[in-house]
């Protein structure tokens, strides 16, 4: 049986942990100082509470949490990874930029760990469903084969460290950036009479385009304030040299608008539903 | 038999033309101080080349013409509109803004004519195929009706005069909008060694906008120099006051370095091919 530790038990971490769980790996998890709905959300999930010095003896780390913890787990485990006699491979899995996955690997250089670049695309797996793609690079010795044993959907990527991380930032790229674009012209063709129009013309002409913005756009508002810094994260990871990071930056300022709208009178939410042939937000 | 008249005998006017003469109609076309090529367009469409004081004695007359020469079209033409006893349907076709489209309806306000807002969607009708859309906003008395006798797929819009010229708007900025994000994100894949990722990723999640996307970045390069324009009328559509006006600038940005690109060392269009998994540009 397999040993695998998982820092981070939010929606994401805490699935993984369950689908490994299932497979028949023993999962072990960081969880001090965690809130009830956390250690409920391990109970539950079948993941075992560890501390740091037992959290290293797994034969895989994954480090599944906010984008903006991912170099203090690196910084915290550091200690524990140098003293481990038998060194796991570390997968930071987390939705970061290759500039700060390569913070991360040098903050872990030391311990003598593999460490891995890894990103996660996709929703959490669910019991009935194959569940999201963990992409990795940096991974020569196959630490991560486990994963795929243990019922993860498992991509190689014959590139550097900071290949996978780069991967999450431009299929956010495209992904989330056709939601902004659609965002801003169903916004556009609403308030200038073209939206009934609009949706005949890629019904006809684009209707996978048009099947994708109907879902994804109504699935947006609520997300719009995280997306935000998710924007900026890419324009960041292109650089200034680059003519679409600006691009990026609208999206942020797009997104920002619907996550005000959202908080305040709504009517941007409700000219979107109207443009988009009636109401869909849960 | 009905008379139509086409103004601009480029390639989606001579097109027009041909339809319309194959399904029965008489079609009249501005001939004076055209290129030869042009003369033999129209002479192959079956149209006939006329005077401005015949052309007015179409029913419906079409503008079809590149966008910059749309006001100098009605300008032209207002006279003898004019003059003209039976007064025939002005139907702006053309890629303009709603503003642009709003000048156009005040120079031929005078005249007594119906002017409509007209957008064409698609590539110039073929005789094997449907052809493009026309949309058609302002038409209450239904000048235009006639088209969809004659061949052409015509949709109306039930609002206002430039409903139809911001349908064009804010279908090319989703549909172009994606190819330039598209070609951002596949340029950053192939820099970051993260390409075949993206298009594993996208093969498995998002198959549909894969196919769109490796079909149009290619057929993109030849008409980026043209597109830069375009994006940047779109965030004049918009207006400074929308966070997506930006948005549209930095595509232009994008079109505008694989214009140079396409005319200097290729590099960009190299990576484009490669990161879309092998040269496609015919």
């Amino acid at each position: 049986m397999p040993t695998i530790a998982i820092i981070g038990a939010g929606a994401m971490g805490a699935a993984v942990g369950r689908r490994l769980v299932a497979n028949g790996a023993r999962v072990l998890t960081a969880a001090q100082g965690r809130s009830a709905a956390t250690l409920a959300r391990i109970r539950d999930a079948g993941m075992i509470p560890a501390d740091p010095d037992a959290l290293v003896e797994a034969a895989l780390i994954l480090s599944i949490v906010p984008p903006a913890e991912a170099i203090a787990v690196a910084r915290g485990l550091a200690p524990a990874l140098t003293a481990a006699r038998v060194k796991p491979g570390f997968v930071d899995c987390n939705a970061i930029a290759p500039a700060t996955m390569a913070q991360v690997a040098a903050i872990l250089a030391e311990t003598g760990c593999a460490v891995i670049d890894g990103a996660i695309i996709g929703a959490p797996p669910r019991p009935d469903g194959p569940g999201p793609a963990f992409h990795v690079a940096g991974d020569p010795d196959r630490h991560t084969d486990v994963l795929a044993t243990l019922g993860l959907k498992l991509h190689r990527i014959d590139g550097p460290i900071g290949a996978a991380s780069a991967l999450k930032m431009v299929y956010a790229g495209i992904n989330k950036g056709l939601t902004g674009l659609g965002t801003a012209m169903f916004l556009a063709a609403e308030r200038s009479g073209a939206a009934e129009g609009l949706r005949a013309e890629m019904a006809d002409s684009a209707p996978e385009v048009l099947a994708r913005l109907t879902r994804a756009i109504p699935d947006m508002y609520s997300k719009a304030h995280r997306w935000v810094a998710e924007m900026h994260e890419i324009a960041d990871f292109l650089g200034e040299d680059d003519p679409a990071a600006p691009l990026y930056r609208a999206l942020g300022a797009v997104y920002a608008r619907i996550a005000e709208d959202r908080a305040g009178d709504g009517t941007a939410i409700a000219d979107l539903d109207a443009a988009l042939g009636g109401r869909r937000e849960a």
